[in-house]
């Protein structure tokens, strides 16, 4: 492994098992003796997670989506400022459960003419993209189904219904599309266990 | 009275009296019969209060400069989507104790390598100038021994001692030769009613 670390994010709908997934890679990376930083987003440091209640919380147009925006860029600016970039630095491995990516397909789902925005602040303040990129790809029935049976809490994001996660999905697969060699789509219809032997194949690939 | 409104910041270094001008100014226009909005920043609506919260309260590098400036600039794109514009809109006057000519100067004091974050987030976000501003310019030493006087809570942005005084100081004339049409100084030493009589003469050309 060199001396610089490697940056994995966690991409998919609702229910995908993206975060179980993240999860068990950070443990088979950790069985073979890797330091691994898992984290995730909005949220991931202390500053981050206070913006994070500021705006998951509260009702529905307590904040415009272009103030969302700013918030979610800020969050994610002290994310990398105080846990991804100092974990690259020293070597780890980064697994982060949603990154830049599910700003611009969550973001650009109400208001397509938002992705400008997303971007362009992407480029002033954020810049840094994963190394690697893991769609974890379900069909909306089967992801919401998952949601729904976990009672997912944050109601504003995960309980908009079959149509809404199906515009996702196709999100998330164009952005593979935009970014092939960064972004992998990984088949999420399996067992935990398959899907995770898929995930830790695509990993090991980029860690030789 | 137009239609539309007049959209009025203050700006100035601590204890320059800018605050009890925009209070002086809103009284007098409001005895005139005209509906003004009197706000501040950073905050000035429910939203950008709570963002307000996080950015002045907390050690003094719990956010970085960048993170500070996408933050304040949240809080202001909310201020104006929810406060401003609406006021403006229906013809009142706005009055508003610090507006983005602050960020530009305060930021770019310890960094002056933010400027063109600052004005990219500006442009991007915002866009929105006052349609006049007045820069209540004093001496520093005078701003400081008022501040202090007060007792004024806000350590972070008030504290920093003369040098840095001086140095906003320059920064709020230089804001003014960039903008001239927009920004007026006035003379900021005299008795608080013989300021405020001139900030209603220069008011009442604009209002002409």
């Amino acid at each position: 492994m060199s001396a610089r670390g490697l940056f994995i994010s966690f991409e998919g709908i609702d229910g995908s098992g993206k975060s179980t997934q993240a999860r068990l890679l950070a443990e088979g990376l950790r069985a073979e003796g890797r330091e691994v930083v898992l984290t995730r987003e909005p949220g991931g440091s202390p500053g981050a997670e206070e913006i994070r209640k500021l705006v998951l919380t509260g009702a529905v147009d307590r904040w415009s989506p272009e103030t969302e925006v700013l918030l979610f860029t800020a969050a994610r600016r002290d994310h990398l400022e105080r846990v991804i970039a100092p974990a690259l630095a020293r070597g780890a491995v980064v697994i982060c459960d949603r990154f830049a990516d599910s700003t611009r397909v969550y973001q650009g789902m109400g208001r397509a003419d938002l992705r400008p925005l997303v971007d362009a602040l992407h480029r002033l303040v954020i810049g840094k993209e994963p190394d690697l990129t893991l769609v974890i790809d379900i069909a909306p029935e089967a992801g919401l189904a998952r949601a729904n049976a976990r009672g997912a809490a944050e109601a504003r994001f995960e309980s908009f219904g079959l149509g809404l996660q199906e515009r996702l999905r196709a999100g998330f697969l164009a952005l593979a599309q935009e970014a092939p060699g960064r972004v992998v789509v990984i088949d999420g219809a399996g067992s935990a266990q398959a899907v995770a032997a898929e995930v830790a194949r695509v990993v090991a690939a980029r860690l030789a």
